[in-house]
């Protein structure tokens, strides 16, 4: 016990030398600080660094692996999966100091950043040169990049624009041996090698930590629309969506709200003018002007097709900030039916094959009405991905009993239906029971890899079951 | 000696019983078709198996573990990289008897197929629906989808549709243990677990064979129009493709022809109607009718500002067919400004930063000048990917020693471009030793993740520098 301790003393002594004294703590109240993310999971850290580059990155990876002692990476700690959470303790290395734009290269269509630059920082930069990085994440002020990257983030636009993997040229990864190494090309295209880039993205820092990134950009599209279709049933709006991808069209993406998530809505900001009807679409479509009219004609028809009982087009900015805006507050309205209630991010990330959201949606409803929760459901139906909110009095014990239940109903039926458990929010501590259900055998394949590459398992253990 | 001839014996008895007597030959004939691919690599099997399933494929590659023999999986034999010959001897699976498309899920813009679908055959089913893969080899109507995933291939539309790992959403594959594993998922997006599925979309079969792929389809775009613009300069064209994305644009493709290829296009077939300038670019878009036209007019613009000295819009079924069939029939075309000579798959699939296009357009042609051979280049500018056409007597052994130095010094010009040597072809033998220049020690991490999954490389051994 007492060698134990002056070991941690000449790890935290040499870390120091390392990062400086400013950048590292083991004070008690920080490392609280540390312990947690969004979701419900808690792991404290023995000490926490903040390096400001690679080669701090390296010198700690090396000391890690000498001290035999877990390294976690975080960035904003914005995940809603426990990722960044030390549930084997050890040390956090935060790359928020990282956050720069270190070059914006508009004539092939890439822009290169450290890990710890905050998503809508980069797109407000780019917006300048008339660019954009197409994935959005509901968390856009919050995420860091690193942190989409490490866990194979997306968003609403994802059914036009594909997820972060889509978009990542080139990554500066720290390996578990501490060796820098980049991987990938600036070239646009590349089929030299194994593509080792895809498989950094979303391992959730347990192959490595990202160090810089080269991302590909596109240019902001001249003009967007929004359609507002209502429906007075949840499987005519499962139906309209499909329609409309036969119909030749791939919006930008297509949000749903059901009945419960418009009523939080309402409940939330009475001023906000939508009907209160079974499922409300969302359809964002973005192109030419005169393109983005034409779409806009024929989800209309579309969806007239399959049964909508109204159909607005936002056309006023004004209408098109509100429409948005609702389907932004829903999150934040999800307490709004259950004022004592806190959401708590469990099963918050199911996704399945299209022609199982409506069958998921009932589900998920089913589940609620068993339990006697309201359960408000919204999420990304173009890209198959809902996200159900739970929400109980965290301080009864008996409602964390019933939250588990519906937590694991909903995720085995996601599951059941073709799905995953996580569609964009990653795998963590909180779907890591679910590891062998959904890959099989597969399953083993990613352990081979991981023992391969992190012999000594220090890159943030105790994650996706590896 | 002896003994090793009866083992063989034993192990050729031992596949004969899994594939059937007709599915299996050691005929000196048959393995010397199975001896090349298009590239200048040989390399003579020792045995052809063609199964029909994964089952059979399991129990050939246990075999192949057990005896120790290299298994080297093989499609339509249309690959240019040597990737499917089998330089140190073994097994060689075909596998064009596994070409079913299983299912075809319009609901949820997914296929399911076998690895012997030939590419073509798929969209044209496909276009039964009004849907299609958009992944559009040249070789589209020989290439099996099987050697499309292994490959990492793309083709002209990546500009727009991406590349092949960018549609894998499920493949089943057998390990190099012999294991059969799906990996992936039925939903549109997952984030959970590694990313298998990329890392052995463009393994060209040193991690496994694929058996079975889901594969993400999309509808086909309800218009299409082609853009012809002239340059009497190569740089000027290289500007316009960097304009047309400032401006906002993403073309489906943009394809370049420089003076030699139109050289090449019109000698072969002087009724094709294209103007003989320094570079031809042809912009192909699609969309919706009304969104289309947009385009094109502003790629008109952009072209007219860019200095364009000729712009042709292809507004007729006709002249576009005329102008696609131009582009189509370079590849056949190259030999025509060299009667004597046969063209050699060396250094065909450079690829570079879309800003240094120009710069590696011009440095082919030097190049060229310096060793007295006319090059032809083409290719997919629009994804910095060009196809440069070597061609030699190649019964003359000096013409072959000019080839490579020529070969050498086009990709090591790529690599020092920032760019690869290879954008969609792969590496097998052809580009194994630009492996280390171009990966520097992530080609490590690729030998590791190789050794941990195929502990006694029987899987393809001798590719891509592993």
């Amino acid at each position: 016990m007492q060698k134990e301790a002056s070991v941690r003393e000449e790890l935290f002594e040499k870390l120091k030398a390392v990062v400086g004294e400013e950048n590292i703590s083991r004070d008690e109240a920080v490392l609280r600080v540390y312990s947690y993310d969004v979701s419900p999971y808690k792991g404290q850290p023995e000490i926490v660094v903040r390096p400001s580059n690679a080669s701090e990155i390296s010198e700690i990876v090396k000391l890690a692996n000498e001290y035999r002692i877990p390294v976690v990476p975080r960035g904003a700690g914005s995940g809603a999966a426990g990722g960044a959470v030390p549930v084997s303790g050890g040390i956090v290395v935060e790359l928020t100091r990282m956050n720069r734009i270190l070059e914006i290269d508009i004539k092939n269509l890439q822009v290169v950043v450290e890990p710890g630059v905050v998503h809508a920082n980069l797109n407000r930069e780019l917006a300048k040169y008339g660019f954009f990085f197409p994935v959005d994440p509901g968390s856009s002020e919050m995420a860091t990049i690193g942190g989409l990257i490490s866990n194979g983030g997306s968003g609403m636009r994802s059914v036009k624009y594909g997820v972060t993997r889509d978009y990542v040229m080139e990554l500066e990864v720290v390996l578990p041996s501490g060796k820098i190494v980049t991987m990938g090309s600036k070239a646009p295209k590349s089929a030299s090698g194994y593509d080792l880039v895809r498989l950094f993205v979303g391992a959730e820092g347990t192959l490595g930590i990202v160090t810089k990134a080269r991302l590909k950009i596109l240019p902001l599209p001249k003009s967007r629309a929004l359609v507002l279709s209502a429906f007075d049933d949840l499987e005519k709006a499962g139906k309209a969506v499909v329609n409309t991808f036969s119909a030749g069209l791939v919006p930008s993406g297509i949000e749903i709200l059901d009945r419960t998530a418009i009523e939080a809505v309402k409940k939330y900001n009475p001023e906000i003018d939508i009907p209160l009807v079974e499922a409300l679409l969302l359809f964002e479509v973005d192109g030419t002007p005169r393109g983005v009219k034409e779409e806009v004609e024929t989800i209309k028809e579309v969806c007239e097709k399959s049964g909508a009982v109204k159909i607005d087009v936002a056309t006023s900015k004004e209408r098109f900030d509100q429409l948005w805006s609702a389907r932004a507050m829903v999150g934040a309205a999800t307490t709004a039916l259950n004022p004592d209630c806190v959401r708590v991010y469990e099963a918050e990330d199911v996704t399945v094959p299209i022609s199982n959201v409506p069958r998921m949606l009932l589900k998920i409803r089913e589940i609620g009405e068993k339990y006697g929760m309201n359960i408000v459901t919204f999420g990304h139906i173009g890209s198959g991905n809902l996200h159900p909110a739970l929400v109980i009095n965290v301080l009864d014990e008996s409602e964390w009993d019933k939250l588990w239940k519906i937590s694991e109903e909903i995720q085995t039926s996601a599951i059941e239906l073709g799905g995953t458990t996580t569609g964009e929010h990653g795998v963590g501590i909180a779907r890591a029971k679910y590891m062998e259900r959904e890959h099989g055998e597969a399953l083993e394949v990613m352990r081979t890899i991981k023992r391969a590459l992190d012999p000594n398992n220090i890159m943030n253990p105790g994650k996706m079951a590896l």
